[in-house]
C-alpha cells in the first residue's frame, strides 16, 4: 500500500502530494511548524490524514521543547492552536488533537521525553487505527457493489488521503480485488485537481481500471454509462448525517438521486461529529481566490476577478444511501438519529 | 460592443480567443485554410461565430482559386468540406454552409470575381443578422428577469460567441441596462475555460456583476445564494427542443430543476435543427485527452490515463423552461412541436 507519513531514524518524514502525479517525492517534515505548513499548502491533504498528521506535530512539539518545565504546557497549547487553525473543516484533526491532549494531560509531569514518548505511540495507534478502519470499512463497502461495477467518485478519498487503504478508494479496492470493478469514473475536482493528479494516479498504480472526467461531465457519465454507485470520502459528518466533503459533492448528490444511482459516503467513525448537529454547522473553508484564477505561471481568468472558492460543500443527509464506517453500513443514518 | 470577426481592407481578421484574457491580439486570418483552422483550435468559437466564420472562410474559398473556371465547383465542394469537418456538433456551422451555398449556386457561371462578391456580401449579411439576433433575442429575453436577479451560467455564449452582444450573456446585458442583474456566477467551464477566460473577461469590460466558481460549485451557490436562473446559449437545438450544449449543462439543468430556478436557453432560431428529431440523434464531438492531462506545460493527471472528454452534452426538452430566440420565447418548446 502506498505510505503517506512515517516516523523513521526519529524524523517524520512525509509524501509530497502537491508534486504528484509527476514525481513521488519523500521530505523530511520534523517540526510542529513544519506539519502544520505542510497541512496548510495540501502537501498533507486528506481528512484522516490530516488526523494523523497532526498527532505526530503534537509529539514534534513535546520533542523539541527546549524551556523549562513549567512553560510546557502553554508551549503545548500554543502548538494545539497552530495546528487546529491550519483547515478548519475536517473534524478528525479535531479528534486526533483531543486524543493527543489526553494523552499529554495524563503523562503531565513526567519528564519531557516520557511525555513525547507516550504522545509518539499515541500518534502511532492513530496511524494504526486509520489503517485498520479503512480496511474493515471497505470490506463492509465492498459487499454494496454488484458484480461489473462502474462507480464514480470525486477527490481522493484513497491511500493517499489516509494511512491505509483508503475509503471511498479502500471500498473499491476491495470490490476490485473481488473481481467487481468495470471501471472507477474519477472526477477531476476543481480547483485543485485531486482526482486528476491523485485519485487516477493512485488507482492506475494498482492496475484498477479508472477513466477521468471533468466534474461537469458526471451527468453525461450517469446517463450514458451504467454507474452503479457514487462513493466519497467526508471531511466531517454532523450528527444528523449530513456530510461535508469536497466541493462537488452535493453535486454529485443530487445528480446521482435524479438517476436513481446509490450515493455512499464511507468514512471511519470517528469523522462523525456528535457536537456538530446539522450540516449547517460545519464551518466550511473557502480558500485562495488565485486557486481558481491561476493554475502556476499559467492566466486562467482575469486576475482582478471576483471569485467564490469555498473548499467544501455539505450534503443533506436526505441524499445519502448510507455511511459506511469500520463498525458496518449505517442506512438512512440521519435519520435513524433523530428518531 | 466586443468585436470578434472583421473583413477590412480585404483581408479577414480574427481576436484571438485563446489569447484571451491576457491579451486582446486580433490576427490575420485570410484563407479557407486559416479560418478552418483558427475553428478547430477555438482561437474562434462560440456556435453563431463558428457559422459566420465559415461563411467568410467559403468566400475567401473562391477569392483564392486561381485555377480554371470548370474546377471551381469541386474546389468549392472541397474547401466546404474542410469547413464542414471542423467541428461536428454546432448547426450554425451546416446553417452556414447552407446559406453560402445557395448563393454559390445561384452565381454559378458568374466571373469569379462576381461570386465572390455574392459570397462575401451574403457572410456580410450572415454576421448581421447574427448582431440583430441577438439584440432581439435579448430584448425577449430579459423580460423573463426579476428585479436584482442572479443567474448562473457556464461556458461563453456571448459577444465572444458571436457577431453581436451575444445570446445568454445578451439577455444578461439588456437586463443589465435596465439595472436588474445583481450578480452574475459564471462557471469556469472546464476543460478549457471558456467561462473563467472569456465570459468573466467579457462581463468585467462592461461593467456587469460577475463572479467566477468552478462548475462543481454550482449546487452549493444554488442552495445559498437566491439564484433566479440559469441561462444557456446552444450549439444545436433538436426539433423536439433536446439541446446541445457545452459539456455541464446538462447537470446544471438537473441542478436548476431540483431547486425550482428556471432554465433557459438563449439561442438564434436558425440554432433549431428541424432535421434532428432528438437530442440522441445531435453528433457529440469528443476531443483531445490531453485537454484534462495537461494545461500548456503543466502535467494535471498522468500522461497515460484514460480519459473521457466530450465537449458537449444533451439536455433533455423536459427540464428546459423556455427556448428564447429573436422570434420570441417558446415555452415548453419540446412538448408543443410534439403534439
Amino acid at each position: 500500500m502506498l505510505k503517506t507519513i512515517a516516523y523513521e531514524n526519529q524524523q517524520l518524514y512525509i509524501l509530497n502530494q502537491n508534486r504528484l502525479p509527476e514525481e513521488q517525492v519523500w521530505e523530511r517534515c520534523d517540526s510542529v511548524e513544519a506539519v502544520a505548513a505542510a497541512i496548510r499548502t495540501l502537501r498533507l491533504r486528506g481528512a484522516p490524514l490530516i488526523g494523523v498528521s497532526a498527532a505526530y506535530g503534537m509529539a514534534l512539539a513535546v520533542r523539541d521543547y527546549t524551556g523549562a518545565a513549567e512553560g510546557l504546557a502553554g508551549h503545548y497549547a500554543a502548538a494545539e492552536r497552530l495546528m487546529a487553525a491550519t483547515r478548519p473543516t475536517a473534524v478528525n484533526l479535531f479528534y486526533a488533537l483531543a486524543r493527543m491532549r489526553t494523552v499529554f494531560e495524563t503523562a503531565a509531569g513526567e519528564p519531557p521525553e516520557v511525555i513525547f514518548a507516550a504522545l509518539l505511540t499515541e500518534a502511532r495507534r492513530l496511524q494504526q487505527e486509520d489503517a485498520e478502519c479503512n480496511f474493515r470499512l471497505s470490506e463492509h463497502g465492498q459487499a454494496l457493489l454488484p458484480d461489473h461495477a462502474n462507480v464514480l467518485t470525486i477527490c481522493n478519498a484513497g491511500a493517499l488521503a489516509t494511512c491505509g487503504c483508503g475509503t471511498a478508494l479502500g471500498v473499491i479496492r476491495s470490490a476490485h480485488q473481488r473481481g467487481k470493478i468495470e471501471m472507477v469514473y474519477a472526477c477531476e475536482t476543481r480547483p485543485l485537481l485531486q482526482g486528476a493528479r491523485l485519485t487516477v494516479w493512485e488507482l492506475m498504480q494498482d492496475g484498477i481500471p479508472v477513466t477521468l472526467i471533468t466534474d461537469s461531465m458526471a451527468a453525461t457519465v450517469m446517463n450514458r454509462q451504467r454507474i452503479d454507485a457514487v462513493i466519497i470520502g467526508a471531511d466531517r459528518i454532523a450528527a444528523n448525517g449530513d456530510t461535508a466533503n469536497k466541493i462537488g459533492s452535493y453535486g454529485l448528490a443530487i445528480l446521482a438521486h435524479s438517476f436513481g444511482i446509490p450515493f455512499y459516503v464511507a468514512a471511519p467513525a470517528s469523522t462523525i461529529d456528535e457536537n456538530t448537529a446539522t450540516g449547517q454547522d460545519i464551518p466550511i473553508e473557502e480558500r485562495d481566490p488565485d486557486e481558481l484564477r491561476r493554475l502556476g505561471e499559467r492566466v486562467l481568468a482575469p486576475p482582478e476577478a471576483r471569485v467564490f472558492n469555498p473548499a467544501f460543500d455539505v450534503t443533506p443527509h436526505e441524499l445519502i444511501s448510507a455511511i459506511i464506517t469500520e463498525d458496518g453500513v449505517f442506512w438512512d443514518f440521519g435519520r435513524k438519529v433523530r428518531s
